[in-house]
């Protein structure tokens, strides 16, 4: 089978369990959001997945081969993380000309395509870019690696919203014509939730919840209108968040949806995944 | 007149002119947001108002005083910005306390309260704190400085979604309490949607727009449905976006309502800012 699988995991750091006996998988060919609160033992897992640190116990295969220490199955991984692994002191132009010299299935000319198209100056040195822009010099290398595993941790950290954007289509058309594993770490939940297929949530160094998009969608749903009439059909209902907006109001509801009053000037839509994120993550959950 | 008061301020790095000529106020007692792509010139007029570097041309006047050099105005104001100007060897609970001493409205008090509310260890050094926490230290400050003028720049830049809507609801319950002048900086434009009154859009070193936030929202609404049914009623509209998930889809669209299709499957609701902004900054804009 194709695929990334996390076998019991355990992992400590001094006293504080990061990651506490995590199995699950990542199947082959499915965009991924990876997510949790900051401490929850992401980064931790993404980090023994990359051989960047290793597990007190347990083991990560990787189309079936252990992935410790094994340069067979790391040619087939990328992942892009907030750390800095590469020399700050160089020019873009050469630390895209360095990684292409390390990874065979690196597309130097994809790279060069997409930092035109986010406007990244490729004179310029890596330590001189500003937080936005060392993100987008990162999620370029991650776009432009042909390997069929990429993990992406906070891809969009200090991007301005037409930049996200961008780095989502590039990422969607590269998906369409070249069907890999992408897996993406965020915090920015709801900017995703369009994006992904599947959810992995961590959650105190276990995993929390693992399903389809589709599926998490039909907890619930929204209702947008009038304050007054949405506090009336709310009366009865499990509403896990708000948003205020002047006179008008949105409640996130969990459970399956009532018929709206005739006449009424409420409507219904989706459901807003970052706030059922936040109330399952929050002390106590749902 | 209470206000910060932007004069024809002119700034050039090099040869490219991050500010040009701009005139603009953020009166007494509102939220801001204050918005605009990454290289904007956000920033630069953030570090000018700040008092950190100067103006080319043009001044700032604080409650009608010039600020540049002016000790009397600084008292007034507080900036958390992207860069630390901290010693990053201290310990949280140390810099705070060194914080008390050299800002009279500083509550130190406040601080440990809020830091607890994120879970901010104050043992910690600052360079011990991951991204995210380093934000809320900063945030941390600025939510306890009792000053009529903050400004935050990028304040939730790594948060996770609990501690950006902790963040929120914090910043709104000490504004109903103590009304001040409040400034966002943020590419997190449709999170803050809720929070802020009124909105400076700065591109390319310009004012684009100020306008209330209420009346940016009239410039639009969104479309909710099913994908064809959209399509068929906004065939006819000036749309600036979609997304779209399983079948369902949301179309963005510019301009006054029109009745929507007798028994059709769609949903009206309000105008989504962030796909609003993104229009108006792309290349060409509207």
């Amino acid at each position: 089978m194709n695929a990334i699988q996390i076998k019991n995991v355990t992992k400590r750091y001094k006293n504080v369990a990061a990651l506490h006996d995590v199995s699950f998988s990542f199947e082959s060919g499915k965009i991924y959001g990876f997510l949790g609160r900051n401490g929850a033992g992401k980064s931790t897992l993404i980090n023994i997945i990359a051989n960047r640190i290793f597990a007190d116990s347990g083991e990560i295969l990787i189309d079936d081969l252990p992935a410790k220490e094994n340069i067979k199955v790391h040619e087939k991984i990328f992942c892009m993380s907030e750390a800095d692994l590469y020399d700050a002191g160089l020019k873009v132009k050469d630390l895209f000309k360095w990684i292409n010299r390390f990874y065979d299935s690196f597309d130097l000319d994809k790279a060069f395509e997409i930092a035109g198209k986010f406007n990244l100056d490729t004179n310029k040195k890596f330590k001189a870019l500003s937080k936005g822009y060392q993100s987008i010099f990162k999620l370029t290398v991650a776009l432009s690696l042909m390997v069929p595993y990429v993990i992406f941790d906070e891809p969009v950290l200090g991007l301005d919203a037409n930049h996200r954007e961008l780095f989502y289509d590039l990422l969607l058309k590269d998906f369409q014509h070249n069907e890999r594993t992408i897996i993406i770490a965020t915090h920015l939940i709801e900017e995703v939730a369009n994006i992904i297929e599947e959810v992995v949530l961590i959650d105190q160094g276990k995993v929390l919840l693992q399903d389809h998009v589709s599926t998490l969608m039909e907890m619930g749903y929204s209702i947008y209108g009038p304050a007054k009439e949405v506090d009336a059909y709310c009366a009865d209902k499990n509403i896990i968040g708000y948003d205020e907006l002047g006179n008008l109001k949105i409640a996130y509801v969990l459970g399956e949806k009532t018929p709206l009053p005739k006449n009424s000037n409420l409507s219904a839509s989706a459901m807003n995944l970052q706030k059922l994120f936040v109330k399952l993550t929050e002390k106590g959950g749902i």
